[in-house]
């Protein structure tokens, strides 16, 4: 057999490493549900076209093709591709089945995605997304770009007992940006944008003379930008900055009037809903081409340098079928990224890799239905059990449950045999016990997941 | 935008469909736990070498390109493919961290897997397996055999009563099958089993031809062969209907008798542990080039044309790396085929297709905060609920409700915020509640499954 060797980007974990990611999962889906949004999942592939219409060749897409088809023969397949991210397939199956959806629709959907890039720089290119979206028919209520940064930051609080350092959702509106930029004089606002996002890797210098010789700004008008992107805050006293510095360049607009209002409406039910998460930082700006309102990135307090966990939008256009349009605001959490640092920087642990609880020994090959049946007994009443593979000398089938951290084996009874005794491996205290009325402590039920210390 | 039709061979299902799916995942999940499966998954792709070591080409395997990779350039990444099941990329992961894990290792796994088929043939080129297998260094007891079949005839025993038609587990040992041919005096043994395999397609006349002319049967081998096939039951009595076969054919050997033994302990353990699910059925082959012991299929009853949907066997080296060789039994659920037939033939359905249990309504747009207060109040009790999308009239906001299967309102009080009434929509009583003690009855909590009819 060729050598096996792990490849690089596309990580698995051990079983222990699985109960944490699980345990992540299965707290977001609880928190999700809890909202409201629909589970669906969507296939892996897309037809190429699709992938690549908004041009997004950048994302290095993987395209398939069966192994046993003719390279020289047409295929008649169209040509499919993996998906990249789950708003292109999510889009896809609003139009395929927008009549058979009620609108407004809220989904979430959990699944791997692939991108070809270079695993060297710190990415992967097999990883889990969760994603919210809702989408609306026509129209989508405002409201919704208040709540989703919530429901995010709730599922992420949900992970704060576990080990998961807080988090702070920064959010800024594209109105805004562009209301500022358009009032100073500034047209090119994607081109503004896209030279202000550079501010963290080239600094405020560098980016003013970019602005100058890309956007055609003036040296106060780069000065403007640099300054609106200054601006950061968790209160609506941010609203009153922007609009003092907007008066100041006589920079006021409708439009950042509009989006100085959603803002602040945002900042404010979150300062309610969830205290010292949502910071409006101005200098988001997220692929403005894409999103028309609120924009969201999501760090980890003390891992700044992961870069967002957790990033989204307003769109006033997920998908279009020339009769409907269909408007949305989501966030997608990167879980793959999340779970490999929780589990590199030793935050989280799993206090098991089994889902085993008790372990029932074995006396004799020939007595092992009677340990089948403790087993069955325990089982049914939800307990997870798992029976010594061998009849091997005790010391041994303890060892199998202490190697794999399982709290409790069970000795069965000579005569009885749902009488018996369960042993607690970590503090050796043996009680007797019988099957059908015994039960482990709620904390020793299943793995659970808690700090790394 | 192009035209949007679904991929043939590509299942995807609708929120409802997608509550059903889940729950099936749910319940093998918590099935594999309780008898102490760890969870693990493994990356979609593997080396095209690793892929195709057992010469599998016939699976049509999905060969991977980055999209911006140059095609006269000799790629160095290595050439990948995206799994065809779940016991390849098993073996290699048991390689990999063979010397992480304790052994036995006993692991589940649920993912999708891709296979390049013609779809017209009824089959997937998408579809999710759910595997559970036990893994040994060097050794593993038979005892394995018997149990994990009975944990699959367990877990989906679990969901009869969602409407899962019961299901019939076939068993076979290879070591009786080619105990008696080789004791009949054919040694072709994969020659004859790859025929008798076609019995229930051309009829026995025609096998009986074929192991004439391709494996060299004299008619009465042949008759010999077609009669044990013809051999099932669910008590031992097999065993001796066997016995007495190669008894007239003087066919008996050490093999056969080996495998008699274990597949006798299998009937009589299922018969005390899943009474009427395991019935033995001498025809069962399964390729048996890569099996060496126990073999499995499972049909469901009444719907006995699905195929099998649940199969697999021993295999005396899953892997080996050289120095250490991996014996293993397993078996595969085909999740999407079953939970496609479910609801085709409307065997089962979801409750709703929303988790939501309640809506509270919004009396005004000032007022929706009241509304998130009510629903926040809720949820905080593990209730799943949504809140009104616009401040409409009440009678287009049940009318939301009763569209996604919603079935309770909640109006919020115009004094105490917590208090107010909720409707149960279906029968139109209204009562005076409470958000921080009121709560649905346990049917109503979550979707459900339940029978279709």
């Amino acid at each position: 057999m060729a050598r096996i060797a792990p490849l690089s980007g596309f990580p698995e974990w051990l079983p222990d490493g699985r109960v944490v990611e699980q345990h992540v999962l299965d707290t977001l889906r609880r928190t999700f549900e809890l909202h409201g949004f629909a589970g669906i999942e969507t296939r892996a592939v897309e037809p190429l076209d699709q992938l690549l219409r908004k041009g997004e060749t950048s994302k290095e897409v993987y395209v398939l093709r069966r192994l046993q088809a003719d390279p020289d023969a047409v295929d008649s397949d169209k040509q499919l591709g993996l998906h990249f991210d789950l708003t292109v397939p999510f889009a896809r199956y609003v139009l395929e089945n927008a009549g058979r959806l009620s609108f407004p629709f809220k989904r979430y959907q959990i699944q791997k995605v692939w991108r070809g890039e270079r695993p060297q720089d710190g990415r992967f290119r097999e990883f889990a997304q969760a994603d919210i979206d809702v989408v609306g028919a026509g129209e989508l209520p405002y409201h919704y770009e208040v709540e989703l940064p919530l429901v995010m930051a709730e599922a992420l609080g949900r992970l704060a007992d576990v080990g998961l350092p807080p988090v702070r959702i920064l959010v800024n509106n594209r109105k805004v940006a562009e209301g500022f930029y358009r009032g100073l004089g500034l047209d090119d606002v994607e081109g503004v944008l896209r030279n202000l996002d550079k501010l963290d890797k080239v600094g405020p210098d560098a980016v003013a003379e970019l602005l100058g010789t890309e956007c055609g700004a003036t040296p106060e008008q780069a000065k403007a930008c640099l300054e609106l992107a200054g601006i950061t805050g968790s209160d609506v006293s941010v609203i009153d900055a922007v609009r003092a510095l907007a008066a100041a360049y006589g920079a006021g607009t409708e439009l950042l009037e509009a989006g100085l209002a959603e803002l602040g409406a945002l900042i404010e039910a979150a300062a309610v809903r969830a205290p010292g998460v949502v910071v409006a930082d101005l200098k988001i700006a997220r692929g403005l081409d894409y999103y028309t309102g609120s924009v969201y990135e999501t760090v980890l307090v003390g891992h700044e340098g992961l870069g967002s966990i957790c990033s989204g939008g307003r769109y006033d256009t997920l998908a279009s079928d020339g009769k409907n349009t269909y408007p949305g605001v989501g966030l997608s959490i990167g879980v793959s990224r999340l779970v490999s640092r929780l589990l590199s920087a030793g935050l989280v642990r799993a206090t098991r890799g089994v889902p085993t609880a008790v372990l029932v020994a074995v006396t004799s090959e020939e007595q092992r239905a009677a340990s089948d049946a403790v087993a069955a007994a325990l089982r049914a009443r939800g307990i997870p059990v798992d029976v010594a593979p061998k009849a091997a000398k005790f010391g041994k089938q303890i060892q199998f449950a202490d190697r794999r951290g399982i709290p409790y084996v069970w000795f069965p009874g000579e005569e009885d045999r749902a009488a018996g005794s369960v042993k607690d491996i970590r503090s050796g205290e043996q009680v007797e016990a019988d099957a059908g009325t015994w039960a482990p402590p709620a904390q020793d039920w299943w793995p659970r997941v808690v700090p790394g210390v």
